[in-house]
């Protein structure tokens, strides 16, 4: 029932019902879906739009948004570069929980440098992250600024924004890359069209 | 869709597939059901014996284990009386997550302050909640020491150990208390019998 761990007095427990029970109960298989972008570049939305898509398809999901996280398991945690970083890990802890869960759990984080991306990553089984990066050129999602921080952050009343004065790393290797066609946005529907495809393609859709 | 937050440039991202959608589709309701109690006191075999009632009956639950999250989330963290309060802090945060989900969340850790398990309760409609009191006698508890750290706590080489050195403050309204009877334990079975038939009385257990 219980091993004892390497460093102190923690045991890790087993539990007869796990992750295959839970994932034929659902009918579908736990991942994560790791959505990475720049602030305004429609994160939100797309996690919105695939949590309806997949919820009409009857599989179980879950959105971790990065701004909600921070009004409860992460809200001592400011946005100096150490605070970033453990914002995004224990997002992704918690994400990995929930696939565990047998879930398909959404996370929706600017997570802007590759390292922390790559930490959650390496938590999982690799094809069980999927790493979805909404590649939207900074003037389209400065035009949009929905929730005007760009504003803010052009007028210097935020310091360290994604895309003005703190970098975006883009993904080198993400799974689905999410971008405009003949200068044209696919709809939230199209995107999420194109995440459902995916994971039906590699089984996740079913146990 | 977002509204601005009272404190820093965050959003509250509403999202169209919410709790009830969750739940319905689960035919169960989402809460978490906090076990608490001494070391040895059998809060894990619970947990365990609960997860396969609640499968059995076709309802998704997933367990939160105390000493599981400290190889994970909250492996940052030590056992001085700060880390403890934020241990429990966080499981309490990610266990409402759960609950969010549609999940009856499992939560089984020692949480030997009272103040503690409050902030938990107190994240969450007060119904949503649901703590279960492992009341065994701390004689049977050490004479079970089915860790060997009652041994070590004696030898001083564990120090705050819940019940020898650090108090564990019993609470005073729980939901649900699991003691013996007549000097004789119930099993496994019987006491997870004891709080589905608290959860189907509740409503839980369909939407």
């Amino acid at each position: 029932m219980a091993t004892l761990s390497n460093s102190t007095n923690i045991f890790w427990q087993e539990c007869q019902i796990g992750k295959p029970e839970r994932q034929k109960l659902l009918n579908q298989k736990g991942c994560v879906v790791w959505i990475t972008g720049l602030s305004g570049s429609g994160k939100s939305t797309l996690a919105c739009s695939l949590s309806r898509e997949l919820h009409s398809r009857g599989k179980l999901s879950y959105v971790l948004d990065g701004d909600n996280l921070r009004h409860g398991l992460n809200k001592d945690l400011g946005f100096k570069p150490e605070d970033r970083t453990e914002n995004i890990r224990r997002t992704g802890e918690v994400a990995k929980l929930f696939a565990d869960a047998g879930l398909i759990c959404v996370a929706s984080l600017i997570s802007p440098y590759r390292k922390d991306r790559e930490i959650c990553r390496a938590m999982l089984p690799d094809e069980n992250f999927i790493e979805v990066f909404m590649n939207m050129p900074l003037e389209l999602c400065e035009a949009r600024d929905p929730k005007g921080l760009y504003k803010l952050a052009r007028a210097g009343k935020i310091k360290g924004f994604t895309g003005i004065d703190d970098p975006y790393e883009p993904p080198l290797n993400c799974e689905i890359e999410i971008k405009q066609e003949g200068g044209v946005c696919p709809t939230p529907p199209m995107m999420a069209g194109q995440i459902v495809s995916y994971l039906e393609e590699k089984g996740f859709l079913q146990y």
